[in-house]
């Protein structure tokens, strides 16, 4: 099928990442960003970018992975897959043999937060895509003769992507020693022996319970303008009735971590070793709730200081002087409803063992907590970061996804628009401040991928 | 108060574990053993014990840690403390006051799959206890009089049990990363955070659920005989309704594991570094469930010849001849309503590291295995088992709680009478084959607790 799907969680994050930096007001286009709601509840949001007659036409439901009951994880992404099944109006396939013949693009994406449905097309074509995402929003058929055989598809799709990827079972497990109640400790895709139990009974029933227009968001970026959509929005989803009230999306608190873990993981498919390292940080939405949203900036800043490109101390430290790493980078992922994270991770020059490595980068970590950040550098590495969010905009796509990103974590139109002038405020003291505050090794976990020649304990 | 409660997790292992060794087909008196159900699905076992004038009564609920509805992390235990607050027949301390005034004694614990609480007392009281006991079963009063305050005592009780103690961090967080999924991952006395938020409602909810005579298990040891006890149990449990069907004990499964975990904790509060190891293996219930129950006697055997005392292989050559370590041991939990762990702990001998002794436990362990077991040493092991069960069988409370685990963990009375000859029966090899097939590292987390001078990675 030409539809990619993104379950792997490294995926998912990446995408979060890369969200995070894009602002939104430095545009023209951006500034006339319009939201309303439907009177059943869905929200719209309204892009306009008129460079092109093109529409990016988007569907994010408020649920995802960390929304699964207990025992079904993987139906978030199950039910992504089965939404392409067709209704009895528009049977398999008729939505996207429509999207192909008019040479359009569709995907769709599964996270712990959020899923999402896309398509890209000539703005003539947004009527139909509204029609036909509105009709499998209620009238999906869900039968046995569907479901059956796509769980088989999706098991296979976790046996290639994860079980032969050392990897995404890297990311997997130290995702789960990181979050000892969270589901941010489960997989998107779902581990396998709960996906070979998942029903068509539970997909009905998730379906029923999270799929209704009041727990759904409309994004369309593009050649339109906010009253062209409203009036197509109020012909399609605005006939939906609310099937449903989505529970409040409260998760497993974690209790506070005092042990610093760590996954090894040995396999005959790693010809590199490498370290990851993993540290429970506020999101933007959970530091907001705390009441240090300032936080979240700071955080930000931090993740570019440190080790977030070439010129960043770490690498400059490890890579380019002691050249100890042949590579080493991180990021804050901070678009998500409960916490977040603050990823590390790097490669040893040859000779240099992961224990090394892992003692450098914890020291220059140290360092650089205690030195100063001087001015210049952080005035470059705002500038940086506001640039790359700016050249970012380019896609219409990225564009969408911040918005439908932070609107289904907990953010608002105003916070994606406010974001460069938090990034702007932030001073050197907050950011070493922040990573002094959430830099602790108790709140982390760290990877040790190994070939398996070197692996054993013993 | 009086009463002691064994909530810690290493404590439960401990006594699980010498339930393990306990059989009971080698006594005239627990020959005699009977049991039955009452008509309202309450099981009665009676184990006769005419040595002296008292009894031993104890009441266990199919329900523990493991049954916890989520986010609700430490009802059980809480339940446990709630259960001695009194009845309106019998309020506030009645019921303790009584068994005080009378010389007897009284307990109550929490595990992952059992309550349970018990009396010891002269005989001529039995008929009291049941009455009192049965009492609380129904008519239990919760207000918020009553739970708020034993809120903040089950806090404390944490404070003072887990988070003074490193050793009980350890635990704890090595529970958590050896489970990404079960519940065993969960501390009994649960998490802080979610404690805090343990309701009124919460409470009448789980007593009324599980508090029902058809999940609950009598078992009286000692000076009676099973007329007198059918008798009594007629006229004071037989006559409770029940009050709920209990739902049937599912839990979420383990995914397969695929990676070494390890956790590092520092502490002022340690002054000897040491290590434990641990490793998700079949209990007797989940062996005998995939059809290889042979396999879990094996297990007990290989824990005695590997590292269960001081003539065990891993002992001899760590502790006695390369003098690496001063301290090991291990022991297999076997009875769990899921899968069980492996366990092993050791203790440095002074300059040297726990990275240098995990390696040499890990080398010495596979050279066991590489190894024949001669017979005589195998025969030895087996009667040094027997033996310290049949001495342990002295004690009228430890013979009780065999019968009371066992079936609360998805054992009957005939399984704790065949366990001896389940021993008798396994050969080297197969004690060979259970060590090689589930002593692998990637089924296993590692805990390293450091004094906090030597703490720090970097």
């Amino acid at each position: 099928m030409m539809r990619h799907t993104n379950v792997a969680r490294l995926a998912a994050l990446s995408l979060l990442c890369l969200a995070m930096l894009l602002p939104a007001r430095a545009f023209a286009f951006v500034k006339g960003v319009e939201t309303f709601d439907l009177a059943n509840g869905m929200q719209v949001v309204v892009i306009p970018d008129h460079r092109a007659p093109v529409v990016t036409h988007m569907v994010w439901y408020r649920v995802g992975a960390a929304d699964e009951p207990t025992g079904q994880a993987g139906i978030a992404h199950f039910l992504e897959h089965l939404m392409f099944k067709g209704t009895r109006a528009n049977p398999n396939g008729t939505f996207s043999k429509y999207v192909a013949s008019v040479g359009g693009e569709e995907n769709a994406f599964t996270s712990s937060d959020y899923t999402a449905y896309y398509q890209r097309v000539a703005k003539e074509h947004l009527a139909d895509m509204m029609r036909l995402e509105a009709d499998r929003m209620e009238n999906l058929v869900l039968t046995r003769e569907v479901v059956d055989p796509e769980r088989d598809v999706i098991i296979e799709e976790r046996k290639s992507r994860i079980d032969n990827s050392p990897d995404a079972q890297m990311s997997e497990a130290l995702s789960a020693v990181l979050w000892f109640e969270h589901p941010y400790g489960r997989p998107v895709i779902g581990w396998l022996n709960e996906m070979e139990q998942l029903t068509l009974e539970d997909a009905i029933s998730y379906y029923d319970r999270y799929y209704t227009p009041n727990n759904a968001i409309l994004i369309v970026a593009g050649d339109v303008t906010t009253d062209e959509v409203r009036t197509l929005a109020e012909q399609t989803y605005g006939k939906l009735a609310r099937r449903a009230e989505p529970p409040a999306r409260v998760r497993p608190e974690e209790p506070v971590h005092r042990t610093a873990r760590m996954v090894r993981l040995a396999s005959p498919l790693v010809t590199q070793a490498s370290l990851v390292r993993s540290y429970v940080v506020p999101s933007y939405t959970t530091a907001r709730k705390r009441g240090v949203g300032s936080d979240s900036a700071a955080l930000d800043l931090f993740a570019e200081l440190a080790f977030g490109g070439s010129t960043s101390a770490l690498y400059q430290k490890l890579v380019v002087d002691e050249k100890i790493a042949v590579s080493l980078g991180g990021y804050y992922r901070g678009t998500a409803l409960d916490d977040g994270e603050m990823m590390i991770y790097a490669t040893p020059a040859p000779g240099v063992s992961l224990e090394t490595l892992e003692a450098t980068i914890d020291r220059e970590l140290a360092a650089f907590l205690d030195a100063d950040i001087d001015a210049a550098t952080l005035e470059r590495v705002k500038r940086s970061v506001l640039a790359s969010a700016i050249y970012a905009q380019d896609s219409q796509q990225r564009l969408a996804r911040v918005f439908g990103s932070t609107l289904t974590t907990g953010g608002t139109v105003e916070d994606v628009q406010a974001w460069p002038d938090h990034i702007r405020a932030v001073t050197a003291e907050e950011v070493l401040r922040a990573g002094r505050k959430y830099l602790d090794t108790n709140r982390s976990a760290t990877g040790y991928l190994v070939p398996q020649a070197q692996a054993p304990r013993s």
